[in-house]
């Protein structure tokens, strides 16, 4: 669909609870994709790679590589996509509320 | 998995194109399946309904039965845990924003 040229693969991408269990592992800091293979012990590394390639190609991980190891950053701006489109309604109340409060500050 | 009972079924339901437009359609107001089933003449009322239990099963929408028609609300509440998953360290670095603002402002 044309409203969302990278939507499918997002979605397609966030739909395998394996690739969303790889997301919550770079959550909070970059991993290496040794360091993500190790934590699946009952993966092979193929597997695991092919995974990090489809959160990839949906723009939901960003790989840097740094001499030979090749690091997994988190882009969560697919993510922040996700709920802009859905719930941009609780984001306008919530800047009401931010409105409301800097009028009575003022 | 535990760590998201209700998960799959909510990306599984989020990874078909045709439910994102149904959500889209809902998003400011609910509408009733005859309204969802008219803005889609190409698709059979049946295909339609199937995609709307889909949506209902995981959460997403909220059916409510008003005489013979049936109203079907956006629950965005899936859709906020999405992005509470992966972008809290966001939402923790707007709130730190804030506080400094506060903080500025006192």
């Amino acid at each position: 669909m044309s409203s969302e040229p990278n939507g499918d693969l997002v979605f397609k991408a966030l739909a395998h609870p394996f690739r969303r269990r790889l997301l919550d592992q770079i959550r909070d800091e970059p991993k290496t994709t040794g360091n993500l293979c190790e934590a699946h012990p009952g993966v092979d590394r193929c597997t695991v790679m092919q995974h990090l390639r489809i959160l990839e190609e949906a723009g939901l991980v960003i790989a840097k590589r740094e001499g030979r190891e090749r690091w997994n950053h988190l882009n969560a701006l697919p993510i922040k996509a996700i709920s802009d489109r859905w719930i941009s309604q609780y984001a306008n109340h919530a800047l009401s509320v931010l409105e409301m409060l800097s009028n009575d500050l003022a």
